[in-house]
């Protein structure tokens, strides 16, 4: 199955046609982490205890993203979400971790407003601590689970397995 | 200098004011790369060739984003951009690589453009391979390259050692 | 009662999950006024007969920003809405009451929907008046009434007691 | 002085032609409050402190639609915003104030940025806190203040007085 | 039948109340040209070969555009759309057709989303082209064909014919 | 002079790189026109005198459409247009005519953004009469006259030998 569903026989691109699927309760759930210098984390940390507002910021950018992405990735369809949710965890001194979870009653699938969370959210971080740490890279950027539609349940492989699957 | 900037001194978000400043030309290049099985990225590669839209849909959309980075990231400036570029490269047979360069001139940076065009165009490549391989992972978003604005020219170290240049 | 329903446990902002909800007709009426100079009010009635857009304006912007709420407000859903529609009405001639509606079949409330457009048509009454007078004010801003839903009808107090029925 | 500047001889909409002017300086900063039960303010408040993100969300909604007035308000300028904040107090048991302030140097006024900045981050919270109450109510939105331009630095009258300055 | 769907009874623009109506399924079809000197159209069919970009950038345009309809159209509801697709011809040495085509299953039809497709893919094919020519011209920007909702199955009549045929 | 100055050298898509162009005043005027039947005209002209919004509302979707053109056609920059202006004329009893004009002082032409407003301010026309013509048709939406930039001053040739010019 190589085809990619998002060219017609001719190469041209477009939108799947999902007019003739029933609309079934489906989730995604995508991580992501940054990395960066242990003074930025820490000033990150430092910003997001009481009356800080970097981690509700890029939570909030994540959230406000995944409700456009169907304008910003050119082939989703426009979907009426039923929920969004992102969340942070600090992994190491150096390192943190978003995961983003969408979820609607729909047509097809939400991994890619999953995926543009999870990617927004660390921009967001990349963007207020840029100014302490231009080095900082986003890493690991992937779909962890997915609920509903036709493939059903799918869960990633571990990480370091990532690329070999298909081996 | 562990403050944020884009925190006030009770610790509220706020876009850091710029009106003092002049403006200079500057410039921004962030790259990125999707590893996927080696059959996804033969159906990238045969979907971007004579006819096939693949990578066409991922540079429109990476350069589109660039463009309303302002509205994706909370306390990003609105800005006049003077260009934006992106292109890709095939790294190895699992690997596509992006590099986004954003250009203006004005008071302040553009690197969340160039960052924001990488990701947008990384999350269009996925979207379009994600029906043949749901494992994808987007890895190693980052600044290369900075020109322009008080830190003058700035370059990134090789990726093997970020998160350890702060130690 | 005193759980915010957008926050969860942790107080972290989420769009509330509305996945096993069915959809019903909804429709929420808001209300607002501005206040201005007897100078002001007459200039904008006068541009709003014969040829003048005034409130033309104002109206097709109140709609335009219900359709685009769930942008604007960080954990709204977004919806697609069956109807929107914006009054106006010269209240005495210092004061203009707007009276915005929307109406969905749907999984949750369009009060948000309401709100918004009476406030944009009333900010775009103040772009349009504010060469003429710069002290107006926006006031009384709220819902009127509210139908379908978990809560059923619900028909708002009136203004002169609003805050003291809590109490 | 009653020809209202958007509209053209025949009362057409139009955008002021700002090409002649000057960039300059300029800021504004305006205000508004939502009145609402002492309850639902104590929830506000309860999920504004450690680690929660009431009044974050709000911040980043306000700020974030001062930078998109040029495509909510019909006539007015897309503006390269310096700087926009907002900031928020409780005034008494049942009122919470906010502040919003955006500044730019440019060919015009920056009032509407802060009135649709200090309107969307009251909105943004009437949206939290409206499971609670439905009786909240937006009030006193106005200009207190804006400097550059060709009025130079003006200040609001006191607010019991407004709309009788004009008799 | 000459009352506007769109106006109420006072002559005020609004949107039409669909909430009564089933959802169905409905597609639309559009259509229009744009015309250049044949030095114009050599480059474009020049830059979309292998490696040319020319065509996929106005089919992604269109389609997007498509999504944004009820951003950009006053008094278009937003739409869930099914599929968007967007494809060009040459007509002759010096013209080139769209053809775009879009369907949801919904309660109001879908012409308007044919018809912005068709037109933003046209202005961004003038956009590429406009350095080498500034004479070109759009036209014949009509719907072909629309299914489902209540008036059923309607093609256009020949384009020679369109505006006698109400005579 | 055939090559896109949209595309690199491998022809990929891109935007013009204008960093090193001075800011001039410049202006773009452009043209379109609807025909339609007889009788979806007089509805039109009926809803557009005295309380009928309707060419109030294809004026505002052209003027508002025009400030978002960088959103709309890929390889436009953004821009902060001085005025934009939207007219309309009954050029006979079938036929409604636009003619939309942008300026800015920068360093790109506002060629798209009079032709984005024009264009959408004639589909706006056709969504408010479509119920009663499906067969209206858009057609000589062109570039008039074009001021400032390296290219000066270019005025269109009459309408009827447009295509010719090349030859």
């Amino acid at each position: 199955m190589s085809r990619l569903t998002h060219l017609d026989e001719t190469g041209a691109a477009r939108m799947v046609d999902v007019g003739g699927k029933a609309p079934t309760a489906r989730s995604a759930t995508a991580t992501g982490r940054i990395r960066m210098t242990a003074e930025a984390l820490t000033a990150i940390r430092d910003g997001s205890g009481p009356k800080g507002d970097v981690l509700a910021a890029a939570r909030i950018a994540g959230i406000m993203a995944a409700k456009r992405t169907g304008e910003l990735i050119p082939l989703c369809h426009p979907l009426a979400l039923d929920t969004v949710s992102v969340d942070f965890a600090f992994a190491d001194d150096r390192t943190l971790e978003v995961t983003a979870r969408a979820a609607l009653t729909g047509k097809t699938g939400v991994e890619m407003e999953a995926m543009t969370a999870a990617s927004i959210a660390l921009l967001t971080i990349y963007d207020m601590a840029k100014a302490i740490d231009k080095g900082m890279m986003i890493d690991g950027v992937r779909l962890l689970e997915k609920t509903g539609g036709k493939s059903g349940h799918w869960r990633a492989v571990p990480e370091h397995s990532v690329g070999d699957h298909g081996a």
